[in-house]
């Protein structure tokens, strides 16, 4: 029997969740629970369980890990710490500043009732987080970048889309090259927020609607694109559909740092993701992560942990004489 | 008083890492041990000791963690296991063919006198290890590269230092940009020894060589450049000494995989390095893990590891809260 996963939440997420437990041999998709009638729900897997999420206490010794697949909002600052009373738990918890409260709960809820509860796990947080940890530690003279995209961002694609006039809208997120290759030149750049990112909007507009006032609204639309250097083209709803329905992501972490008795030499660590799919590849890494959380949970190590606290090998099906022999 | 650094030869490697610790306020370096006449050795650190290396013994507990400088070939295979008996050790091991029965040795000296081993330490091994690793976890149905360069490879510049008729030489390993594309668009090549890498020497004759014969032989030589293109360069010991004294190094590991019901969407993980010391780098990536090994032996967690079993966290001088609060 291989490692029993429990899915809580059927969106995006979940359903990458679904595909990524089917690569993993050493895995098996027991439920996926929701808050939708369980008969409106059609998942992929044979086999597995459909239930309402009001009957998952039933599910207590039937799931090692449950990976909650909920939104960082309003969802997991509520699930997250409910659940680790019952299962050992992963989430991809990403509203940064409220990180260390939501570790706070998680780690009493865990460690009061024996299990384990794997934080923020992704790729931003996640893998973007980890370079930045490795490279600041073996570079401690040194800057950091981070540079999303270009990929589809969900909340600025919300925002376009609550403008009056605009039917549908999908917003990308795109890295400015020039300051990306200063960066890897080692230059130690100072950028501002203009001069990272760019904005891209695609918009399909209600009948009747005034496009110049539109985009006049989204350009000067604070905290979302009025510090951005935005774009806004419109177009059909069958264009939309036909070449914006993808959620592409990705972006670069680097870190410059020098070496040397007196700082002669520079040296440059990038890390960087192309993803067609933001929602699978977030779901992989959160698979990866359950696979810890329940080795974890086997040697007692209970409580609440980030990818920081996780030695890399607990995510691999591959033990350690294999990994030694294989990738070291 | 910070973590007591020693450092067991110093060679490029062993300054490197007198440098690192400069940088590490949390360290400091106790004594440089060298086969040399202690008195020949000038260091850069003040109030640091130098010692003849069978002076070892009496630092038992005057050092916290000792970096092994050694090469691979001859010194670390002995030394590691030696020096684990009366130290906790962090060495740079790279002959990855043998890695698992240095592993073996390291672990039983370390496990039966209370000390911690941490081995192959490095970019690769070492950090091109780690990114193998994790990608490999997140996207199992997919495909690895890692390509090196452009950099000075130590070993074929020696073996081109052995053709008669040379003087001197540097030999550059540099990777072929077509296919490091080919692999970024996630188009998984197939490729060759020849397709992924060319090598450029640079050569300066013993007066009254005969460049064509000394051309004819480096590039035919087995193992070392027969399977490559390779060019030649006759240049002179001031050209090489003004353009080619550095050692820069670096590379790139790339993953690139399929995740969906069907497989459907594409990522690509990459991770490279640019270095322009390729010992300064190497030894900061090792003082990282030196205060690793400080904090797994302070809790008793006795016995040789790698890169894979070290939680991140215990590389950075910042605390849980902090990495938390500033990285994830």
């Amino acid at each position: 029997m291989g490692i029993r996963i429990g899915i809580l939440g059927y969106g995006n997420l979940g359903r990458g969740v679904e595909c990524a437990v089917k690569q993993n041999p050493d895995m098996e998709l027991a439920a996926v629970f929701t808050r939708r009638d369980p008969e409106a729900v059609s998942i992929l897997t044979e086999g597995a369980a459909v239930c309402q999420i009001s009957k998952v206490g039933e599910w207590k010794d039937k799931i090692d890990v449950m990976v909650l697949c909920g939104g960082s909002a309003t969802d997991l600052p509520v699930q997250t710490p409910e659940y680790a009373q019952y299962f050992n738990v992963v989430d991809s918890f990403d509203t940064h500043a409220n990180i260390p409260g939501h570790f706070e709960k998680v780690d009493a809820a865990a460690k009061a009732n024996g299990k384990v509860g794997i934080i923020s796990v992704g790729w931003d947080p996640g893998m973007f987080s980890l370079n930045r940890m490795y490279a600041n530690a073996i570079l401690p003279g040194g800057q950091d970048y981070t540079f999303w995209g270009k990929g589809v961002s969900q909340g600025h694609s919300d925002a376009v889309r609550r403008v009056p006039g605009v039917k549908n809208a999908k917003q990308y997120t795109v890295p400015v090259d020039s300051a990306l290759q200063s960066v890897r030149a080692g230059e130690n750049p100072e950028l501002t927020t203009r001069q990272k990112h760019t904005r891209e909007c695609f918009v399909v507009l209600e009948e009747e609607a005034d496009g110049a006032k539109v985009e006049e609204a989204i350009k000067t639309m604070p905290n979302y694109f009025a510090d951005y250097d935005t774009t806004v083209h419109f177009i059909s709803e069958e264009e939309l559909n036909r070449d914006h329905s993808g959620i592409p992501h990705g972006g670069f972490v680097i870190r410059s740092g020098r070496t040397g008795w007196e700082q002669e030499h520079s040296h440059v660590i990038e890390y960087s993701l192309k993803l067609d799919s933001n929602p699978e590849f977030t779901a992989s890494v959160l698979v990866a992560y359950a696979r810890a959380a329940y080795r974890l949970a086997k040697e007692g190590q209970w409580g609440c942990k980030t990818v920081f606290d996780i030695a890399p090998a607990y995510l691999s099906p591959k033990s350690g004489e294999e990994l030694r022999r294989e990738l070291l």
